[in-house]
């Protein structure tokens, strides 16, 4: 068994993003070598997520109003999280609707994909650098 | 390492609906002659979901109504991505809180489930050909 | 490829909580000797869920609040679940939101975690005997 693990770092300058990170989880596929497995790509900050989903710019936009509506940033007091002097218990909570992570299968080389798969890092709580793990295992 | 790919294939003739496909990711298992390992079956599209949970009709229905409430399918003009000329947006929501993937455990050959554990996928946008992905990696 | 198995068994006295379970998969992690892979976490339940985020007792709250808003217990009558003798119809949304398992990546014989990552079982119908199961897959 093949392991292979890689950080990405972000800084997104807005508070809330959606960025297209497939092309990295690629790379990092080619230079492992592993041409049958599983990977594993997870957010290591909690409020930010991994998932798939279709790269289309309204369809992000919908998802920006639909967790807003889900867990409104504001106001910033409902929340006993930020009592703590933190403002992002909003951010806590669209990660768990989007979720941390996404497990992909490796065949022949490729990420096995559907015909729109694309895995997107979701930034909840920006502004500031941040990372996600991929971890690939197999042969 | 061991590894095994199948694709199943779903034509659901309405919107929406749950399908318990437990028996055919053991058909996968069996087929595939490993012992113990993961197996990862997702969705390979985007406004699909697989997940594990209750195989009893009044929760499917429960479901249902509850997702319809959290992202209602009309009036479709609300969501911008549907000015694509699609009508699904909803349909990337719901499949967002029920999940794109399930991972589970492999253990002496078998699904390695708790009492009530089910494989559901959960299609909401049917009406044409699509396919969930099993692959198991192990021993 | 080594495998690694264990149930852990909760008794939650009240209907919901969340019981930080990190350093339990980390003894499971030490048993096994596995130094790469990759552990699977889930709960073997369909009214729990195992996830990842913060040890922050005020996000706990948040959560709670914000669940019961999203999928209400009472009335119980509200859901078609319930007619079946059932009281836990919204058990069943509740763990779909914060998802069934996690997959954590494991280098150098530990968990590979960002700064403030910490494994949780979520219960949403406690009062009663119930298993999370970890499968560590490596070598």
């Amino acid at each position: 068994m093949k392991s292979y693990r890689k950080e990405l770092w972000f800084n997104v300058p807005t508070r809330r993003a959606f960025l297209n990170i497939t092309p990295k989880v690629e790379a990092c596929l080619y230079e492992s070598g592993i041409q049958e497995g599983l990977v594993l790509v997870n957010a290591m900050h909690i409020t930010a997520s991994v998932f798939i989903n279709d790269d289309e710019r309204g369809l992000h936009q919908d998802y920006d109003d639909w967790l807003e509506e889900l867990a409104p940033h504001e106001p910033v007091g409902r929340y006993r999280h930020n009592r703590t002097g933190e403002d992002n218990a909003d951010a806590h909570m669209k990660r768990q609707v989007m979720g941390r992570e996404v497990v992909v299968a490796i065949t022949d080389g490729s990420l096995d994909f559907g015909p729109w798969e694309q895995i997107f890092y979701g930034e909840f709580d920006g502004r500031r650098r941040k990372r996600v793990l991929v971890k690939i295992i197999g042969e």
